[in-house]
């Protein structure tokens, strides 16, 4: 159907430095351990099972403030662990890559709240401490917390965002691609030179929301920029996606409407000149697998003894804007159809629901603590499906939804992964390079000629 | 002399996330292996050497901007890799926490650069994953070429960084002290509950600088609130330290000026109404230990063919600004006695020297590329000297100056610390707790309720 059909799934687990992500109450499970985020060796052992599963990556979610729309506060976050706390993900990547050879790392930093120059800093310190295996979800942040915790009275407008992102990037595309040439770093013993100043820059950028004139502080790491994960599913975050993303993350809304999604995608890839097969699209799944169907099923009643379907919907209030708990069991919830929507993932999702909705079906929907479809059964069954997903819907991969963790990833890699390597559909082996080799091909470690962030080497723009 | 003279020597290596850190030219020895801070293994191998050693800590030095007074420009600083480059140093904590248990971490982070929200997350997520071993080293920076590398014209008055490190301070000690009760955290499994709203509070902060309204994302960490290093020995950065500081670090400027400094940060400690002695005071000190003073003495020979004395002159140049490569090698250096001179430090130092400065004598004062007059001999001779900076300009401890690494470190632990555990001043185990336990005692795992900090505890402010 697609030019993904005879590809390897690409996949990542799907987790955040929080005790809950997306399946919540699930912490209460007897064997979860997600209430261990603050225990090293906990993330060392999960990476180790990523890579022994061949997983491609961790990729880690991030938000800066907190879900305060459903009763008007922060109080159900807080009891139900609505990825409240959350803790800094960045400082987990270096505890697990020195346990870990291949595992790609994808976090979430929101561009909003930091300082290119450092922030370029630290995520090149990053791609050299993991010897080029880091990858930067750009997000530019929708909650209003956030903001007055930055100590803005609110949050900018979306479209403002994205522009002040544009900036952002020039800003640090400079710092990663043209301050220090390859050569630059001499190390040269006998004649006493560490680096060639002719071959390192200062980057002067004066743009409307940020300046910088500095050279870069870190000699070039593995891939220079890290791999470029983007989120967004407005009109506008498309664009900014098309521009500079070259992975592209789709909260899962279903296969039909990723299936139009991704088409959209890959048609404005097209416009703007990009190959559409050239950007890694992945989408969030759920799987529950056993070895047969029925343990599968068995497994799902035992998780939704444990899950705590309000807590998904204090969480789905924030992505919508709707406080509700403002409505009654059956009411039909009509501010959901227009404004008030305020994540572009979850407007798309709405636009897709067929009916009004009430507290009642959406608590229906959200049996496993979270408002998703998981895909149930045994190997064969969760393999078939998602196949059918990549090849339907042309996704090329997908980030696994943490439920009972770390036995959501064990299984996993135990179950599916020889499933999937057995159609030919998943790889036997890691192969060498960086992250931006595993997915894109041997010698492709920095970005290609041809991506936004190349256009300020200095060869490719010599007024540099 | 005082009542330090008994206790047991505080003990930090000194470090850097950079090639060149203090001791310039270094880098070249054959057996250095500086050149290796891209790589994980190094850092993690180097902690479980300091952790055999006994080490108290790895204070880790930071700069954000470049050395860039020498000549005019930062030629000088890439050349000899004078802090340039400086990668990150936040990530190496986890990499190195995770093969250890009990060195603390103390890194330097400059507060002008960070946003108070996601700056005091960044560090409780630390303080977590470390089990508690996290200091911060207090910087509000010098450096003309940091503050063009954020966006400022230039760098903020020194008197001004000083009154916005006081409204960054006041911040973040309500986010670590005062959002999260100690017992809100429930994990209630058969009630669902994972955190009590009633026991987590919004913080509203509204200074001059600095505005937060939000909760802390973190829950309490083992210390809450880092243990506090300050450097600055200015008068308004004494001022700081007094206020703030539970560590205050002395870069090196002599026995009698440290001694005369010591003296007056007890007394103004005492004045401000804290016991003079429940501040550690650390210096930075430089050791060549071999078993005997004649080995000892060569290996000085040995280093001091790779140094390069021209490097350190550079260095002191931005610490002083003053160009030194506008001198001839005999010209008194006249700016130096008065205006022009940067650093707070560096000025006390200036202030000691017997005759005027010239390029000649600056130089031959830096024999092992840096302006340090190093402890060289045996075990004994060194004990002795470092006991009689301790006992006789009161010092609590020494910040040890990386020079060829890490066998500096190696011979330290090997040689030294037996030799000091001989005479009683230095600890045979190392005692549980956190880091702040380590420092001030069991039970101290949080702030003392007498410290600034602590002030914003709900129980000490109902208001707040």
């Amino acid at each position: 159907m697609n030019a993904a059909a005879s590809r390897e799934l690409l996949l990542n687990a799907f987790e955040m430095n929080t005790v809950g992500h997306l399946a919540h109450g699930l912490w209460r499970h007897p064997r979860d351990q997600s209430r261990r985020h603050n225990d090293i060796a906990y993330w060392q052992q999960l990476a180790r099972t990523l890579e022994a599963g061949l997983f491609d990556g961790l990729f880690l979610a991030d938000v800066t403030g907190v879900y305060d729309v459903y009763g008007g506060s922060e109080d159900a976050a807080l009891r139900h662990a609505i990825q409240l706390p959350v803790h800094d993900p960045v400082p987990l990547i270096p505890a697990m890559a020195a346990v870990t050879k291949h595992l790609g790392f994808g976090v979430t930093v929101n561009l909003s709240h930091e300082q290119p120059h450092l922030f370029a800093r630290r995520m090149s310190t990053l791609d050299h401490l993991s010897g080029g295996r880091l990858g930067w979800n750009i997000v530019t942040g929708f909650l209003e917390s956030a903001a007055r915790a930055a100590g803005a009275p609110r949050q900018a407008g979306h479209d403002d965002r994205y522009a002040r992102g544009e900036d952002f990037m020039d800003a640090v595309y400079q710092l990663w691609e043209a301050s220090w040439d390859d050569d630059a770093v001499r190390a040269d013993v006998a004649r006493g030179v560490y680096a060639d100043p002719a071959r390192v820059r200062r980057i002067r950028h004066e743009g409307p929301w940020y300046r910088v004139d500095a050279l870069h502080l870190t000699e070039p790491s593995p891939q220079r920029t890290p791999v470029l994960y983007q989120a967004g599913a407005s009109a506008r975050g498309i664009d900014f996606a098309v521009r500079h993303a070259e992975c592209i993350f789709l909260p899962n809304q279903g296969l039909a409407a990723t299936a139009a999604l991704v088409a959209r995608l890959r048609a404005q890839l097209a416009a703007a000149g990009r190959a559409p097969q050239s950007v890694r699209i992945l989408t969030s799944i759920e799987v529950i697998v056993a070895p047969t169907d029925v343990e599968a099923h068995e497994k799902v009643e035992d998780y939704a003894r444990y899950a705590q379907p309000e807590a998904a919907l204090a969480q789905f209030a924030a992505a919508t804007g709707i406080d509700f708990s403002r409505y009654g069991p059956d009411e039909p919830i009509r501010a959901g159809r227009g404004e008030g929507i305020r994540s572009a993932h979850d407007a798309v999702a709405a636009g897709n629901d067929g009916e009004a909705w009430t507290v009642r079906r959406l608590l229906d929907g959200m049996r496993l603590g979270a408002r998703f479809t998981p895909i149930v059964g045994s190997p064969a069954r969760v393999a078939d499906e998602l196949l059918r997903w990549a090849d339907t819907a042309g996704v090329d991969g997908f980030n696994l939804v943490r439920t009972v963790a770390p036995e959501c990833f064990e299984d996993f890699a135990r179950l599916v992964v020889p499933e999937l390597q057995a159609r030919g559909r998943f790889k036997r082996h890691y192969t060498e390079g960086t992250l931006r080799e595993k997915l894109f091909g041997t010698g492709q470690a920095c970005l290609p000629a041809t991506h936004v962030g190349a256009a300020w080497r200095p060869s490719s723009a010599p007024s540099a």
